[in-house]
């Protein structure tokens, strides 16, 4: 099969590098163009990108022009990794120009015809897309997404236990990397020797995004699932890997040993799929006292694995763990590309 | 009125060199002698001690011979911060030689005739000691001890609450410092670009403790406060600074500003009585969106105030803040020397 | 004496606040006026201003109005921080403007009329004042500026071995603190787990500035000292505190002894004349192996002294030693305070 | 060919996991001892070592058993990292017993009959092997040693400089990573916040291992490097990544152009043999201005390559530039496979 052309917008920031590095020998996927909405446009990479991550930047991406984010742009889909202020512009003309937008920006999630996709957890709300083309009257264009850096590690932590037991209210607690507020992004002076209890919009992002995650799509419309969520949101010193503390309180019984396994065990259609970035296990469960840890456990899977450790009985609410996963890539990029090839096998890329 | 001379018992560590920082030029204390259960003894304290504080090791310590922990000391009281495995045997020691014992170990706090003993929170406890006088058949000494760093700063800030509107369920994830595990304590590279989420017997400290303290006393026994305690411990890349993500349920309705105005016009016996190391609020309640911090408001109130945050409603309990104390100040000598404060100002010493 | 009435250029950055904190209650200025370059101007200084340093920001500045960094401003003498693009506009119009203008900026450092003032080393380049009055017809503004932040430790370390023993080359490697590249200066993601090389046009003052300090005065005009002077600069993860590992080579023999003799006991006007921020000891002179170390030794005499260690003889050049003293109080606003302070001194304020 | 059966000594510790990490599927070696010095002897690796590496624990290691660093064990040559005080003894055993002892520990790098090799440097100082077979009066056993992290960085980096213009003074001012002094080595407390200008005996290792691994051998003996080496090191609070900031005199004069030229231009041997840990380029040149970074470039080469920037004119020697490279990997681990897969190659192993 050819590969699909594609591009990225937003593609000089920390999501839109990971982006490039994870595309980077993609089987599916061949990277020919990329967009960006800063004063890059119209240089080289090369010269519009100081390159973040560890290695240097891939050849391949080094004389490709910055262009703007609007179409047309030189290939089937984007990948978006906007900024909150323009995301849904030019992500929407995109979509409009018949272009399909694998969203990692805010824009759209909570739009009620826009799929806000985990393969592994709610696969079935792509039905959406159907909805969405009505509403739209695009011909080809449409826009998927995927939720916030932290709400992706918690909702999949939480779907096995929801589907099997029904979690009816979670409590979290993040210490969130320094990655996921970008470049520039957190002063060094801000962080050091500290941790800051504010990071703005993530609380609120956590909890109402889970709630359509975990929701039930029935006649073209998702209901919000039934559970009450609480976030607090801290940033601490650590570079990758967004960590929770998480509590949950669940509808049916289970012992500690069940809601173990029931994580530990948990596969879902992008394993049976064999999708190129699904994690062999989306979670794996870790007994050391000490684990999950960021700077030992964020690669896992590839940055695709959610790390859970810590699972014990809780005084207040049922159960209790730490949950652990790359911010910036089961985050945002890995997420937004897991999205593009679910799309691709089930035939609607 | 002359000084009372006092000792301390684990001179060198992190805890004991606060005490010496804490005590110089104190108005009721003078400091006359110094033991470590280490190989520092018999060597003076310059020569024993790295000091590890701002600035340089006082002089009037200097040359000071390290002792053993073990009676008789040139003193009426000791301040002791040994470690847990030999702090049972020696505060007993000291206490049956007849010494006032003020300790910041945890080896005797869950005994139930030693005082568990917040001075704005619990001063009542401190009948305990009549039948510690008792128990122990001791003629002068006693023990009396202050909570763990955590969890002084989770009952101080929960006690106004407790009072007012009765707490029946508090959920705490704590991010704690460097500095609360001693020296040389957590290695750099375990805790570089990483947060730890286990930090032994911590969890079981706070949940176990905070019931004892927020407990009545009658009849000569304390029962316990009765609501659930959740923990969940964290270590982050912090030199000094414990900070706690809290929810509370209550038993009464409150507003989100009634709660808030419990917390900031607290006041207790310690501040009426005017004691030199209370703070003028033992609860400061900050109103920007990103505070406290930890690196920020660690010294509020000379180290002895907790700052509280973030207050607003919760979705799972009735409300979140985030809260703060220095540990090795509000959450360790300085605990210990307020509560001898008390003592002093109660007629005990 | 009437206190002087300051206004403060720059006011809301890093060296602006170090100026306000440490102009609180100082016996000799009063701070009448704040300015700034930014978007603060109209708005109170705690609506423009997140206080970065300790503490909370002083009663007395939260209610001034951001002004324009532009004479006319309510005080007789400025001191500016400003950053370097407009400084040399706006500090030459308020010296037009007959205002003295002590700056920390690097606009004016050069100019060989202007002079380039730490008090412990060359207090005679005042009388460059007088070549400055004639060369721009002021009838009584001027400026009067001080180094570079890493510049004045080194001068101020050189200077004692210099007057003594001829100094004819200098090799010193900084290890540059984060608050020398003000807020939000450099990001975190940056500097975390790392160490950066470069820090835009920091050698190149050095290595040029220190020989204007070290210079002679004759006929109202500086010949540069006769020395050679390299300087790599790095920028390393702490938040206060340059160091800087120097070697020298003498024109006289000396001895280790002699060399550290000559450190230590090196006093000046500054001392003699007891001026309020100067410190007991300019160079404090540390035996331990250890030491200097920012976080300990930043704060040595009020953060006015520079503190050496590792004294030894250089197998290239002669002696070799670690200076570190605090950027923005030795090497920013504190040097611009004891040069003020000794232009009171000396009648000419 | 069969691999090799190789035996590491000291595997417990972070440069024995380096080895551990290097071995794993390395075509010429198979591990099948493993040995330490610790508590661990006895027990399985798995239970024996908290594995501290990115990644998880090789398979392949789990369930051997560490036994004592003492013949005989079930290998032909051992690796060894142990520490100093028991690393003369326990390597002497292993020589004596008949096995090549490939060292990292600094017991015998200054011994006249040891190699203290870096392929790329001195390849023929493994002509001292037969001096050390004739002085030991050993069959077969033999014992070759690499340098110290730092000597190793810097002795590659002055190579080419010296065989082609003679080095004749080298002042080097190290900041060095963490890893440096092992697990766990550095307190957090000691460094967050902070540099430490002392590194007990680095400096003298520098100054002296570079002039005998730049000397000449010569009727058995090798003469010492005619130059002068000055280091002065410093621990900064980055993990892995050794930097140096150097300045050198040579012999001919040379351009800056030709002085980068013969760094990144530079082959050697074992680059011809195609050695399987030999970098494609043992010096990697870079122009930006802000490289290297030890973040960004320690693990150029596979982490053994070193990476060198900021070539320029030094006002007081000749040129100066910056130096990294990976110092468990090219200064350690990776230094001593190296120095295997030179002896295989030249048919001593």
């Amino acid at each position: 099969m050819a590969k699909k052309r594609v591009g990225i917008l937003g593609a000089t920031g920390m999501v839109g590098q990971r982006f490039i590095e994870l595309l980077e020998n993609h089987p599916q996927f061949e990277l020919t163009a990329l967009a960006a909405s800063d004063r890059s446009q119209g240089r080289t990479f090369q010269q519009a990108c100081t390159w973040r991550l560890a290695g240097e930047m891939p050849e391949s991406v080094r004389s490709m022009t910055v262009q703007a984010p609007q179409p047309p742009l030189d290939c089937e889909l984007v990948f978006s990794s906007l900024p909150g202020d323009i995301a849904r512009e030019c992500e929407g003309n995109f979509a409009d120009a018949g272009y399909a937008v694998i969203s990692n920006s805010s824009a759209f999630r909570m739009d009620p015809d826009v799929p806000l996709l985990i393969p592994e957890v709610n696969h079935r709300h792509l039905d959406l897309l159907e909805v969405q083309r009505q509403n739209s009257k695009r011909q080809r264009g449409f826009i998927v997404t995927n939720p916030n850096c932290s709400t992706i590690m918690l909702a999949l932590a939480l779907a096995p236990l929801h589907f099997k037991f029904g979690v009816t209210g979670v409590v979290a607690t993040t210490m969130q990397a320094l990655s996921g507020a970008g470049f520039p992004g957190v002063p060094s002076l801000a962080i050091s020797d500290n941790v800051l209890p504010f990071i703005d919009g993530e609380e609120e992002k956590i909890e109402i995004e889970t709630l359509k995650i975990l929701g039930q799509l029935q006649h073209g419309h998702i209901t919000d699932a039934s559970m009450n969520v609480s976030a607090q949101c801290h940033r601490v010193n650590v570079s990758d890997g967004h960590m929770a503390a998480v509590r949950v309180k669940l509808n049916k019984l289970a012992t500690v040993e069940e809601v173990k396994e029931t994580l530990a065990s948990y596969r879902a259609l992008p394993q049976e799929m064999n999708l190129p970035s699904a994690p062999e296990s989306p979670i794996i469960v870790r007994d050391e006292v000490d684990r999950p840890q960021p700077r030992l456990d964020r690669d896992a899977g590839k940055g695709m694995s959610v790390t859970i450790g810590r699972l014990r009985d809780d005084n207040v609410l049922d159960y209790r763990f730490v949950a652990l996963s790359h911010n910036t890539i089961r985050g945002a990029a890995g997420a937004a590309i897991l999205n593009a090839e679910l799309l691709i096998a089930s035939g609607i890329l």
